[in-house]
């Protein structure tokens, strides 16, 4: 930790940090929801009884329940929040470049204020320059996760991780420069996209002395409530995506994401982060059946279950074959080409789905914002992605357009901030 | 309604069309509200139960309850769907300019076909040529509204209303062509973004052989269960933004938008439709204190209550004046401006904000997609425009650069389709 004086953002009394993030973390949440079914009830119960007195007036309002709101995810902890939160609904990436002259003790300055804010904007409280205080009150489950590029860390005086730098061309890759790369990551993501637009405001306001927006790629999933919590997301072709994800909480998830690997002391309790830009041919998808489209995935399209099973998470049989004895899961499936024999070659994926504005004639301007977590970029993203750029029937419906890589720093205490392990 | 042959879609039953679909829409979505609850208290004390297990390594999951992706908002009916439904918390609208050669009854097959596509989808079932039927499963309340630009009704060969054109131009427009007018629209929206973006693609794909992309707007709400229903929405500047709404079922609201003023006999039980597209400089807008910022409105930013008032509807008091004389709601103010003596020239304000990727070294590119609905759009919303183009001083930071005019025209029932009226 720096030995830097307090600056005077430090003297305003910050949240009590719990001793046990995790556990912390779980039981605010299931706190939130019996609070919630409380909530639900009397607004349903009001509304049936307002609806037994027939007749009435009153604008027809959506029977929503009030739960989401006003949900927290804690901002201290050993790790940073957003990384094993379950995915919230809407997500932005945004990456800036440094402006010149921007030197190790400016970070520090940076770094200290866009902790205090995001410590403050993820509880539902206001920034302490926040203009639009009124904005700041529905937190929805709001996490602001951190992450440095190359560039960065040597401004900053720190070693990189050798897998920090711009992943290795692929064959499929059709890459512009506007979307790749970049020396600060913000990944702003909650259940609700007014809380994700004042919050990025909010922090690339305070970055306007430090740096330039580089690029911002927004995303969503499905909104919080319209599905059974947990349910693995689905995109744009329809697919079931994200099956082979890791448990959070399980070891096996520890040594993926949390691992030590190589990396240098002040990425303890860190990881890396790979955000691709995948865009999706929808026009070109729908020349396909739905048996080739699941012969592309060697997945059902129904419930994302291997072509040789019967639920999601069966384990792929890669042995069976049909009558005429071709294998069910085929050679070039996307099931198989992603899947590695080394159970240590495997990410934690916490993408979401675009869906631009089409130009000229085009129908779609859509795809994923394939973002994933792991210990080492090298040893576990890149092994899985030269598989599939070798071989991968989907690669004739997708491109990667744009490639970053960030290190995630640790998360902080309440008296530290986010990166004061590297300064 | 038309004479032409039922059309192959036609042969699927289409869902029973209720008489009265007001009731009928109310009484749906009370009863999702009591569905819902239970729904919630059933995972609520599931998570509770899961919690006094304690210690297990099951993921943290939301506390959300199940209640928002189930609900539907009747299709059929007297008037379209999308205009009196309580806003949902996403919404794109797109207009389509029509290919040439496409005559009336190719129109007559086009509005058959889309309404088809509509009243499936926003039922939570997949379209009759729909390649991603897995994505139609959650209707989150989808609303799909169509409106007719003037060459549309022309080549329809129908009597357009005279307000069907291009706004007069104001002085402080600043329009982009690429913003501007159109031959038809669709608004989507729902309170889940896949939803929305699934119903666009689906009726894009289907729209291919008879019209183009002329230009798509999204924007957002906060997300359903957010807040408490029927707030009135925030906009990106902070402010309560559309207190002054005709409330909906009253006589008020049924005269505003769906009266008949002198529109076209095909127009009963439709309305006419703005869209402005306001960018809102949040840059500038920073300079500006708290009570600038009031003064400017004549609304606290707290709760929007008028400066003279205390709650958000209490009536504004004009004549109210200040120790020295000035009066508390200044004479340039929004709200004085937007305000009139004439209580028929009043508007049903459905806005969404925005916030797409800030370009160069700005910090936002946000604003207000301004829909309204109105009977006549010349003798509602013009007057109100005109006075705030002469004297407003929300002008310094807002600035208009789209604009289009559409014709809503009525609902249809369930063995008619969109726009039979008109062909």
């Amino acid at each position: 930790m720096s030995s830097e004086p307090t600056n005077d953002r430090r003297e305003e009394p910050a949240p009590a940090a719990h001793p046990d993030r995790r556990l912390s973390r779980r039981h605010l949440l299931l706190g939130g929801a019996a609070a919630g079914v409380g909530a639900a009830g009397a607004i349903g119960v009001d509304l049936v009884a307002k609806a037994g007195l027939g007749g009435s007036a009153a604008p027809a309002v959506p029977a929503v329940a009030l739960v989401s709101g006003t949900e927290v995810v804690p901002f201290f902890g050993v790790h940073q929040a957003g990384v094993d939160t379950e995915p919230q609904s809407r997500a932005t990436f945004v990456a800036l470049n440094l402006l010149p002259g921007v030197d190790r003790a400016a970070l520090r300055r940076m770094m200290r204020i866009l902790t205090d804010d995001a410590a403050r904007l993820t509880q539902g409280e206001a920034a302490l320059a926040d203009s639009e205080p009124e904005l700041a009150v529905v937190p929805a489950r709001l996490t602001v996760t951190f992450g440095f590029g190359p560039d960065l860390v040597t401004v900053a005086g720190g070693a990189a991780p050798g897998w920090l730098r711009p992943l290795p061309a692929f064959t499929i890759d059709r890459l512009q420069p506007e979307w790749n790369d970049g020396d600060l990551l913000l990944q702003i993501a909650a259940d609700d996209p007014m809380t994700v637009a004042h919050a990025t405001r909010m922090l690339l306001k305070d970055l306007r002395s430090f740096a330039v927006v580089r690029w911002v790629q927004s995303g969503f999933r499905r909104a919080a409530g319209s599905e059974k919590p947990g349910a693995t997301m689905r995109n744009l072709f329809g697919q079931v995506d994200g099956t082979a994800n890791p448990a959070v909480g399980t070891a096996d998830f520890d040594a993926l994401v949390w691992g030590r690997a190589g990396n240098p002391g002040w990425l303890a309790g860190g990881t890396g982060f790979v955000l691709r830009r995948i865009s999706m041919n929808l026009d070109k998808w729908d020349g396909l059946d739905r048996s080739g489209r699941e012969s592309t995935m060697g997945r059902t399209l129904a419930n994302g279950a291997p072509l040789t099973g019967k639920r999601e998470r069966d384990e792929p049989d890669f042995e069976a074959t049909t009558a005429l004895g071709f294998p069910v899961i085929p050679e070039f499936s996307h099931l198989r080409r992603a899947r590695s024999e080394d159970r240590s070659q495997r990410i934690h994926r916490r993408g979401y789905n675009y869906d631009e504005a089409p130009s000229g004639t085009g129908v779609s301007n859509s795809g994923l914002l394939f973002a994933c977590f792991q210990t080492d970029v090298d040893a576990q993203f890149v092994p899985i992605q030269t598989r599939l750029d070798t071989l991968d029937l989907l690669n004739q419906w997708t491109t990667p357009i744009g490639s970053a890589v960030f290190a995630i720093p640790p998360g902080c205490a309440s008296d530290g901030y986010i990166g004061d392990t590297l300064f």
